[in-house]
């Protein structure tokens, strides 16, 4: 990290920065830290920071390879720019008459919250709080700025803990009956003061420094020192960051904005944020500081009013916001404080801003000549745009807060409560508006998942059933709320005390995962122009095609209007559960023969048929790649002894062969189990009757004149023999429809990529599959031997203890999975060049997940409806930032 | 595979052997087939074989070439071939006086059961049928061998189907009311032979062809084409069977050993093949086919008696013993016939043995000088050893076939069917013999297993928790015999009719995987001097080390005697049931908070180090891996009513709370769920108190004067900083108590390679890893997807397609596990060239998957104590093998 530059000049430890010069800038983050680079860059550009200096990175090196001694000439260095710094403040370092105060920060190459915390107002002694209470006629505050730089000192510099400090302050409000520190007089602190100076003596067996530069080496030393705190050295670690020399130290002046009516403290965006609209925006005080405008003690003024207050303020600030924004080429959030009458800039950093912000700012950047059409799609965080594709909750109604969550599937909903499926459905069709609440859903809910406005589960990950059929049907779901104690007989939920009971509003931010008592308004979706500009430039990046995993001609259309280029997941299974069909599923199932179950699958032959002809349909000649039948079988039978006498009736066989069915399909580990091709292998006229459906249906649609593009994809393939066995089925099935209809269709035959054992021999299966779909989810389900439905028990702490940095069901485990992906990819297009790679797995819709599908070559992504925009825009990017 | 030898002399199809001289040799597979080698072989070696000639695989190719045609040449050649044929014989191809019968047989360069069957007693026609009536005056004989030809070719050739001509059969045995085939008169079987040529003039339009020559046409034709009939194919597919040019065609001399007294039949092995004693063993019968040996109709007399019946012949025979076995140089299986006072060998092959006669003749042999050490150790297949170190049933004892299931632990055991592992305890404490009858088994079921002569279930595969724990106990196991009804209510079990009920004796073969009603004597293990030997040579030149699964002293020592040279995974979840301290264990997983957990800790932590302590006692300075708390808490949970209400009284909680925290362990799929190091990172104080335990055992042994090398293990690690933060964990006890103990000893932190994300990072774990043990077992489970548990429905249908050729969890997936135990040992030692590596999965007493350790490059296998000494032998083989 170190530029050659600072190695010749070795002996030069301090750069200096301040009245419009810096002796660095932006570039030099290795040798003058994140902080540091940034501060020079702002004096740079003329704009007026409180004036410092900050000691380089290899200073703090050399510091420890002397045995914590300074080298040479630092003092000295110190000294120097000190001078220079009480010259541009206009000020002096421990003078009385005219103090200055410094804070000192730590600051290394990258940003590293687990080091030293900041020292403020450093400089002040019992003579330098009376010149600060002459000065800003106001003892409260400069006894209180003193006893605050004790406390900061001690801790962070000695070591003290907080709580010999909060002690003393909270004994005293005390023994005053005060309730807030505010009530706290001048005299109140400077007691404090004494006090804390007295406990500063006994726990560190020595005097609070008076002498100004005795206080600044001694936290310079100590910032020194955090450097290989155990913190720090965990958050390099975890973080894997090497190869930094150490910490820098900055040194600035502070500025107070409680000065008097000259002096003020405000903050501001460059455009609003909210909106994006080309405006200042922001709010200041007069004669405050900035902790008073959080605190919330007074009302900030609308930053138009400063105009009229400070009009030549005020255009020196319009003048520092244009220039800014012209630098930084951004929307900036800006502090600032006005020391008697004197502007200084404290922050300036790119603005959050909501999604509609985000768009309109980046397409108005382009216009406004300063973006290029790429500069503005990178500045678009693509999982924000979930935000525009969702309804939201109306920012200002206030959120009782209930319990918190899985951000499962984005959207706001609020709803009464129910408790299973068939509720959700009746109270809807009643036209209630309904959130379904369940322990955890199953394929059985599809119904009742459809009708509710949100769902809520107690249990599952971020690829749950609820969460997956959630997204698809982009509806707003929490998952895996596991503070809340469903129980079904009592119809109500708790959460600690609190009880939820049937019928009862609650509101869900599946956004953020959270859960509200009550009910709350939402701000439907209204999709701007501008979002249209960014997608289509977006479109004219990006590599890869952006399809849809979608099992409705519904979801089909929805995807389709979103950009989908295809399907890239359509799951049969779905299918099986609507109306009268999941009969005939069952009565298949606990058929004794294969001409039993034949006759069976017979019946939803048409049925299948139907789906398929109305899905190519509304596809319009894209491709479908369609999933034969992946679950386990025991997934199609009820579980309950109720629902299997209801099922017994139905299928006129006794309750205990239904019981004795579902026993014989119960599975240790179903994930592992008896499912996907397994079951073709086993019971081959499964798939034929499927691929009977998909091809008829191809053929009759075509012969409506639209084209057709149907991609079979056999599931769960782990070995090249497995997918030859079933592929020669399906050829056959193939063959016999063209033959029955007098027609042929074009069509591929391919695989899921999802079993660890697929990836590694890819290069077999490529020679018969012309196709992959890496499925990640089990992918990864395998590869890291975590069942997504039981991972929650301990994925929490994996990602707090920082083992896995995301999700890995979100975010795909690149350094890991990846490997496995990437192996399949060479393998695969080692065989068969030409090969038609996708990814179908849930981070087909992750930005993050999309760059690394591009990077590896794949030819599409497929993602939820909802998601489509997202991957988009992602693809775009990694496009962009790749050539960079 | 062709010869450069044969692709000069292009115009030679046909290959003579015959008359103690062949034009073929072994050498020549590729261009004779494997039949057509051996059969010049053993001519070359003046061993008196029918006469016959080979036809080979080229010519077979341009067949397929010229469009289904012969070569010009090919008809003359075979034409001479034939006339050297009859002088060899001493009789004439279609000469009714002195008729020459042949069989036409197929071969290819690799064996191909797939392919077309052999036609026997060519050459006859009506005409001819008379002639071989006058010569053997044997009516019956004669139409019998005429009828079977027909059928043969009929169907063999022309495709005529078995149930035409069987049908011809049974009417006329019906008519005549005969039961058996003997029963019909040369008569009747004239009769049958007119019907059949009626019958095969019907189905192929054709007359039954009477000239020989043009029946040996066709039938090289229909040789020919079975190369591309379906079956042949679908096997080279299934075998991977490519690259070769086609099948060779034999034609070889018929010769009849029922031609008069001076005619008979015999088969004799060399050495007795049941002792392996080096004495001529075998029998025969005067004037008699094979076929009567085979069909029992007859009793033949021992081969030591032909030396007073045939003492020329036996004389030559013998010498023939000798030059056969100095030839193979291995004992011999022969098949003789005598026509006419003419010896013939049909077939001589390696013998099938015993183990005790394998190892036998293998080290004799090496006495003798006929074998070297190395090549003795290749004759000892390892897995035969299982017979030697198990008990086996009397082979004279009859078996009452119950039922089948998975061979899951070798060696033979009857004992009384109980249902539970209380009664096997409670049975056996009274002095019965019992076997344990489980649908599967849990860890709960330890002590009955323990106290049971074997172990019968109804469900799991070859690595289910009954067949681990089952092998490492050395004790009979037949698991997943799926066919057995269980009802435990009823203490009964029942196959299709038959009910076995408790009490009642049955017996299981563990090598065979079968069950039998009844009891049947076991013969017991005795181990003689030259297996001592063989092990002796074979550590001699083995490289890979041999460690043993071993969780108590018991095991320990029982694998020491058996040459185990360390414990390569010692389980720590066993020990967590026996006696009382399963309460702690409950305790501490119902335990709230930290502080309850370590004080249930507390309690276990005296017991596990005197276990530890035993084990290295046991061990005696040979290095111990123990592996660190695996399963998931909740199989240390009751899971019926009764048990958990036992377990709250005990531990004076309510029902409910132990129902509430079994419920809430519950997992859909507990192989991904929270185990393994998992539960350290969620509840670190387990391993803690572990590695205490290990490491104070180790100090105390230590002082003891005895030599300790304990190596931690750590399970189902996936990410390196998962081992990061357990190592710094681990480490950190350890220090501890080598401060507390004043001493220290050497120890490892190492990790499992079971999670396939640890295979394909391993370069990154193996910075912080000093060892890696593969766990083959769940990297199966996870690589391929398949739960061991649940494997059972669909991986029997697996096998027998021929997807996998053998059950993955028995042998290695060398194609598609072994890329990611490859990949984990490289990436591993490249980034800690010294990696010790080694393999803990029941693989490691497989010995393909030994040899395979081999070749990858690791240190050590660990398999049960009883598959040491087959793991010894498999890794010596290895080392030879390569070298060969």
């Amino acid at each position: 990290m170190t530029s050659k530059t600072s190695k010749t000049k070795k002996s030069k430890y301090v750069y200096f920065f301040g009245s419009g010069k810096a002796e660095g800038s932006a570039k030099m983050k290795g040798l003058l830290g994140g902080k540091g680079a940034n501060l020079a860059e702002m004096t740079n550009l003329d704009i007026p920071v409180p004036s410092g200096f900050t000691i380089t990175t290899e200073t703090c090196d050399l510091f420890y390879q002397s045995g914590k001694k300074w080298p040479a000439g630092l003092e000295e260095q110190i000294k120097d720019n000190m001078k220079k710094l009480e010259h541009s403040m206009g000020a002096g370092f421990g003078d009385r008459d005219n103090p200055l105060l410094v804070s000192v920060r730590s600051g290394a190459a990258v940003s590293m919250p687990g080091m030293m915390d900041t020292v403020l107002n450093l400089g002040l002694n019992s003579d330098v709080v009376q010149g600060l209470i002459i000065k800003t006629e106001n003892d409260r505050f400069a006894w209180d700025a003193y006893r605050r730089f004790i406390q900061m000192f001690g801790n962070v510099v000695m070591n003290v803990k907080h709580e010999k400090f909060e002690h003393i302050l909270e004994k005293k409000k005390e023994q005053c009956g005060y309730k807030l520190d505010v009530e706290l007089t001048g005299n109140d602190l400077k007691e404090i003061v004494r006090q804390y100076k007295k406990v500063y003596q006994e726990e560190t067996g020595e005097e609070f420094p008076s002498d100004p530069y005795e206080q600044l080496s001694k936290a310079i030393n100590a910032v020194f020192s955090s450097w290989h705190n155990p913190r720090a050295i965990r958050y390099r670690q975890l973080n894997e960051i090497r190869g930094l020399l150490g910490t820098a130290v900055n040194v600035q002046a502070m500025v107070f904005g409680n000065m008097g009516d000259t002096s003020g403290t405000g903050v501001c965006f460059t455009r609003n944020p909210s909106t994006g609209e080309n405006k200042f925006y922001g709010e200041f005080l007069v004669n405050a500081q900035g902790e008073d405008v959080v605190a919330g003690i007074r009302t900030p003024e609308p930053l138009s009013d400063m105009a009229k207050h400070w009009p030549v303020i005020y255009k020196e600030l319009c003048a520092i916001r244009a220039r800014l924004e012209k630098h930084y080429r951004d929307m900036q959030d800006i502090e600032f404080t006005i020391q008697e009458g004197k502007l200084f800039l404290l922050q300036t950093r790119n603005g959050k801003r909501t999604a509609h912000a985000a768009v309109r700012t980046a397409v108005e950047f382009v216009k406004e000549g300063v973006l290029t059409e790429k500069e503005a799609i990178l500045r678009v965080d693509p999982k924000q745009l979930d935000q525009l594709l969702h309804p939201t909750f109306d920012p200002k109604a206030k959120r009782d807060f209930l319990v918190k969550g899985l951000p499962a599937s984005p959207g706001a909903a609020s709803g009464k409560v129910v408790f299973n499926a068939d509720d959700a459905e009746a109270w809807t069709a009643k036209g209630e508006k309904v959130i379904l609440v369940r322990i955890e859903t199953s394929p059985e809910d599809i119904g009742g998942m459809d009708a509710a406005k949100g769902i809520l589960t107690a249990r599952g990950g971020m690829t749950s059933h609820a969460a997956v059929v959630a997204r698809g049907m982009g509806k707003c779901c929490v998952a895996g709320a596991g503070d809340m104690k469903i129980n079904y007989d009592a119809k109500e939920f708790r959460i600690g005390n609190r009880v939820i009971k049937e019928g009862e509003f609650i509101s869900l931010d599946g956004t953020l995962g959270e859960v509200y008592a009550g009910k709350i308004n939402t701000v439907e979706v209204q999709l701007s122009g501008d979002f249209g500009k960014l997608m289509k430039w977006a479109d004219k990046f990006r590599k890869l095609k952006v399809r849809t995993n979608a099992d409705t001609p519904k979801d089909s259309e929805v995807a389709r209007n979103f950009g989908a280029e295809g399907i890239g997941l359509c799951r049969t299974e779905h299918m099986f559960f609507e109306g009268d069909r999941i009969i005939a599923v069952r009565e298949m199932i606990l058929a004794e023969n294969k001409e039993g179950r034949e006759k069976a699958l017979q019946k939803l032959l048409p049925i299948q048929r139907a789906d398929f002809e109305g899905i190519f349909k509304a596809m319009k000649g894209l491709p479908v790649t369609v999933r034969l039948l992946d679950p386990p079988l025991h997934e199609f039978l009820p579980h309950e002894d109720e629902n299997q006498r209801e099922m017994a009736e139905v299928l006129k066989v006794s309750p205990e062969t239904v019981k004795q069915k579902v026993n014989s399909l119960h599975e240790f580990n179903p994930m592992l189990g008896h499912r996907g091709c397994r079951l073709a292998i086993t019971y081959p006229e499964i798939y034929e009757m499927q691929v009977r459906a998909i091809v008829e249906a191809a053929c009759n649609v075509k012969k409506q004149g639209i084209k057709v593009l149907p991609e079979i994809m056999i599931p769960l393939v782990g070995h090249k023999k497995e997918f030859d066995i079933i592929k020669e089925k399906v050829e056959k099935v193939i063959a016999q429809v063209f033959e029955e209809k007098k027609t042929k269709v074009d069509y591929m035959i391919g695989t899921m990529i999802e079993v660890p054992r697929a990836a590694l021999t890819a290069d077999r299966i490529a020679e018969s599959a012309e196709f992959f779909s890496f499925g990640t989810n089990d992918l990864t389900q395998m590869a890291l031997g975590f069942s997504r439905d039981d991972a929650g028990s301990f994925l929490g702490e994996y990602v707090a203890q920082g083992i896995y940095e995301k999700d890995p069901f979100q975010s795909l485990d690149q350094e890991g999975v990846g490997i496995l992906v990437q192996l399949g990819v060479q393998k695969g297009r080692k065989v068969r060049p030409d090969l038609k790679i996708g990814i179908c797995g849930e981070h087909g819709g992750d930005p993050e997940s999309v760059e690394f599908c591009h990077h590896v070559g794949m030819n599409y992504v497929s993602c939820s409806p909802y998601r489509v925009p997202i991957a988009r825009l992602a693809a775009a990017q990694a496009v962009i930032r790749e050539k960079k």
